[in-house]
């Protein structure tokens, strides 16, 4: 039998920027027995669970769910509305905006990929005047698509969407503006249809609290429009068929069905809570979490505090000490597992995820064991990260909502 | 809270051909909490069911394990393979099979649907020699790939691939062999290398008795060397970087974490089961059935014996009965969940599921509601088809396998 | 690891009286994480299963939840009412009613065991005009209590327990009255206060659906007024104290957190269905399983019609067959649990529950395991069982209650 | 439907000393089917969770285990060895000692109530020397058995059990040693038999780490042989039938069956970690939460450094703060449970359970909210206690043990 259910004694602190731990109450969920996809009860859980994701990427149009990862709401985004050879304007913020890219380039699109130069662009991001300059230059109206990510998961930096909106407006341009918030999503604000986004690709297993295995294509009239005309190859990645037979609940093929019954009570939990208190819960977190490495006296990747993400911070190792070190001890001795340095920033920083359904003490448990770690690698402190991040949150007065 | 978990009082039989029930083993076991997809534990999770699932195919050259559903199996086996315009002798044996070359179509293939005209099509298998005719046939060697579907959701009727194999060898022809036994495997008899088989399309929610979500493509060495030349546009579906990361247990991008949980609890059930006794036990099961409709003086949908599904067994209602209206009383007055019948068949017949996790008493309790309900709905029935399926099943010496 | 999660392909058929078969959603309320017994929270949860429980036992007086299993309640119930040489009226009726005599004896307590000689006394219910002969005989008034059992799990016999009261009254006798429905609450139609019982003893794993673990003590006015002078020793079973803390909702020592979420939701799912609903679905079971046994030709065990068990049906095999071979055939060739006789019935009969979350198909199933079985294992069966309680149930109009 | 599931965002911290936090494997072992408590496999389990327990206790002895919570542990103990009227000797070490003498009055036993004068009684140990003391001195061998507590859960005091033995002994009194450890079994060490305890009582809650319900009598020879002798009625209790039947894996009457599924996997994991390595965890635990409690300069309830407890630490409040105020607040701001001052502490002292399925990261996340939380309700600390402990736990060089 396979020994997967063997841990050391007491909880394992999966302190990653996604997958986030599930909670109990969405595994329970995922028991419920499977039932007839064809049947009358699965309409109803299939309105549910359409009606509910819209309200979490505030839309009112269309959100498509696949039966598939993240990766592939990628793509969908991308062969939905795009033809061979159609020129599309990237932004590099990150591993993540660098993967997309590339499967842009898989696909036989060609991506103009720009953005800082080096590890800065890194650290910083998006920025949307470079976007605008290059739309204005394109007087052949080439470019069909902007893709940006909203929150870069391997960097902790989170993208101003709107102002994205805004360049492609001043500068009069018809592409459609595609991002990527599969780490942002119910964990940071994000605003489908009032920030002007054309396809918004998510997927379950970070602030939505669900395991990785289903993915999201939020759209907009003019992406639908867009995908009347796109001539990449697709199927299975199809909009149309999808939002025709969602109109009653249902699907053109096998939805991952217990996985929508966690969707539909991690919706019940999300929207419960009330999405402003999910966002100011990780923002206060998020703030808390830079209160120590600040201690620490190390550097926070994210170099702009305009664009920290409440979801995840970047924490930069001092020169000679190799990040993956810092995480294997804490591994070892604390049973904590913590986000690798992806890409350029391999063995140069790590990763704390502080996203879906964490609170106060995990955090803390989180930030003690990162301070003992880093001690134990070795890593000279400035001052305990752990006094300042209690000090942070010592001073906030938050009532706790118990539903 | 979702009103999903309500029932009536008593478990409901859900004897669809697919979702299959999960057994409560297999629901513990995706309660595992999510680990950290790259971490030290993961790999050995990987390599587990990498390895496992290959017993499965019966074969010994890699499977593709994809964090997505059926539908998406099937699309990676035409985009692997195949490039724009090309040829596809494709053979209706049902409603799958014909969405199948639907999608073919979608992705810009040139697909050749033959079969047996009208609703006997329907009833029968694949014709290995209308095959081998038209593979003689084409001498520019035009169509790439051979697609048929093994065991037919839509209908009950299991065809045999061997005789493909031998079809299109007897021709000399290059074509690949692309099979979906998306319903087949682990219930019915399978061999990919013995048959020969160049892609396998299978999924996780019929015969491996895990909810939908992960889904399959087996190859053979020849579809890994078609996949260097083929031109459709692929990213998410390519084969060659998950070969790659394969090796150490890993995959490119997230994996369906506790859906892997599940699949290495099914494989540990239907491996210390034994493929042999797994099969003999559906076989035992659909002739028990079949004894049952027979004994009714209701006509199974498959009309050759020598391929009589040991997944499901397509029931057809007499002239001037709804089908679906059989089905409907059935549901409200017992609580069982039958497939319906579909595209040609609509009304025409209901689907017995009797795959994956079931059993003597199980299915007795099946045609003990479908004897009910029919009775119910008006159907004449010439005898019990309860009585004969005691009779065959008593006079089975079936000893249990406790593990 | 422990083996027992592993079984033969498809579900086990738990079809003994009790322990019933643990519905999932009971299952997944017991896996709510266990919370602090003297925080805010346990005491809602307290106050409710507490209120819930009285409509289950129609009475608005307080009963006593044990974290303890059945024949702890029985010791409670004696050692909370009476005082050491305490004479004691008990009614043997079967097995269980002969065990809670052996307790009483133990207690010190002076039972008279009266009853119908041999057999023939285990096959009808309680003689209520005997209770009265014995209780006007007894002009002393020594006579403490009256002890019958309600429901006999070892015969499938249900007493006439208003006639009890009755007889009591007629008697013009003070002794109290005494009953166990330990297997009948909740599946059996049972009136605490309008029968005017004084204890009634009942346990959790029957028509509860609980697994075994709790029991209780519904009691009158009456009773409580007796509990001030008993003088039989007692601590942990002692009501006072819990009647005091219980009208907070909490408990003097610790209570079994995690059963009492099962109890809540069993609650929801039988006061949700109705009682009434789960009665006449109980009754229509049984009748149907009857059916079954006259078609077969053997006995009902319970020889008097008016006390026919909605519980459970114990079956008498012909002279010469072991019913134990009966119920090792079917276990090892069907895996499916029947009720073995007990005490004076060993070998003699055998018992089929349809008590709890049972329901039409589940019946079936197990009748038609019952109907090989006994052809398996020699017994020539005069008609089908199975097709005389398809009969019955096929002609009850009864519209299922999805709540 | 019950609104307990219902949660702030996060994983609630529920750290006192019992119930202790439920480990996932265990709930996901209670959720095992459940099973013929008279059938074959059955046995198996009982065999398994009697001879685990006994290495738990470290004896070669019986245990027993009761369907039923601690309390009536402690009244089994009594009712199995003594007579009404006999006197026994129990010293008063805290709240759970004194309850346990009140049982024993109301059992009709005569206890001497002996111990130091005071709160000071309740921050020490028990003092074997005035056992010895009232031993000597009782020349008529009146007294029957002495009763201590080995872990005082209201104080955070653990006994030497083994002193006690000795002064026993050194006095030449036949009395037997009953002991309670119901907090202590399998987090503190503990030996049964080297000790010469006659009776040891424990329950499940605690460093067992299953919910409430099922408890142990760990027996000597000389407690059977005294069991022969014993008058106090008894028939739940009573040891002999039970003994007789656990020789097969069987009970007499209905066990817990899913909490022994709760324990079989309990057992496992305590022994695949080792019960050494379980008990140096728990040292080291109870060690940095001391050193935090003294870094914060407050008193720890224990006054004697020889019998801290590994299990929990009572913390005390500076005069004029209200230790209840203290746990309200943690409660309400940081969504954990703390232990409440008991009986004479009320309000002067809270508890923090370190026992169970307790780990580093999980104590650092407890030291956390404490300290923000005694700050927030005005207490003023000498210095962070938080960084005390990690400077301890960092210390410690303890290669977690992944199974």
């Amino acid at each position: 039998m396979l020994k997967l259910d063997f841990h050391p004694a007491g909880r394992h602190f999966l302190q990653i920027p996604g997958p986030s731990p599930v909670p109990d109450r969405i595994l329970r969920a995922m028991s419920y027995p499977t039932i007839d996809h064809r049947g009358p009860e699965f309409g109803e859980l299939g309105l549910k669970v359409l009606d509910g994701i819209k309200q979490i990427f505030k839309t009112v149009h269309p959100v498509i769910i696949y039966p598939a990862s993240g990766t592939g709401a990628w793509e969908a985004a991308l062969c939905n509305t795009l033809s061979a050879g159609d020129e599309v304007l990237m932004f590099e913020t990150g591993h993540f905006a660098t993967l997309w890219q590339k499967m842009a380039v898989n696909l036989g699109l060609k991506p103009q990929f720009i953005g800082r130069p080096g590890i800065e662009g890194w650290r910083a991001g998006v920025d949307a005047a470079m976007i605008e300059d290059y739309l204005r230059a394109d007087s052949a109206r080439r470019i069909k698509a902007v893709c940006v990510v909203h929150n870069e998961t391997s960097t902790g930096v989170t993208s101003d969407i709107a102002a994205v909106r805004k360049a492609i407006d001043a500068a009069g341009h018809p592409a459609l503006l595609l991002v990527d918030t599969i780490s942002g999503l119910a964990s940071a604000d994000y605003r489908h249809d009032e920030w002007g986004v054309d396809v918004t690709v998510s997927g379950s297993q970070k602030g939505l609290m669900l395991p990785p295995g289903i993915s999201f294509n939020a759209l907009s009239p003019k992406a639908i429009a867009a995908s009347k005309q796109a001539k990449l190859p697709r199927s299975f990645w199809g909009w149309d068929e999808i939002i025709e037979m969602n109109k009653t609940g249902y699907w053109p093929y096998t939805p991952n069905t217990n996985l929508l019954y966690g969707l539909a009570e991690a919706l019940d939990m999300i929207l419960g809570e009330g999405l402003d208190n999910v966002f100011s819960r990780h923002q206060r977190l998020a703030q808390a979490c830079r209160a120590a490495v600040n201690a620490w006296g190390l550097d926070i990747q994210c170099a702009d505090p305009q664009v920290y993400s409440p979801v995840l911070t970047g924490v930069m190792t001092p020169e000679g000490v190799d990040a993956d070190a810092v995480r294997k001890v804490i591994y070892e001795r604390f049973d904590m597992s913590l986000g690798t340095g992806l890409g350029k920033m391999k063995g140069r920083m790590f990763r704390i995820g502080h996203l879906g359904d964490c609170n106060d003490l995990t955090l803390m448990a989180t930030l003690s064991g990162c301070e003992m770690g880093l001690q134990l690698a070795g890593v000279k402190l400035q001052a305990s990260g752990v006094l300042a991040a209690m000090d942070y949150l010592g001073g906030q007065a938050v009532p706790l909502r118990r539903q």
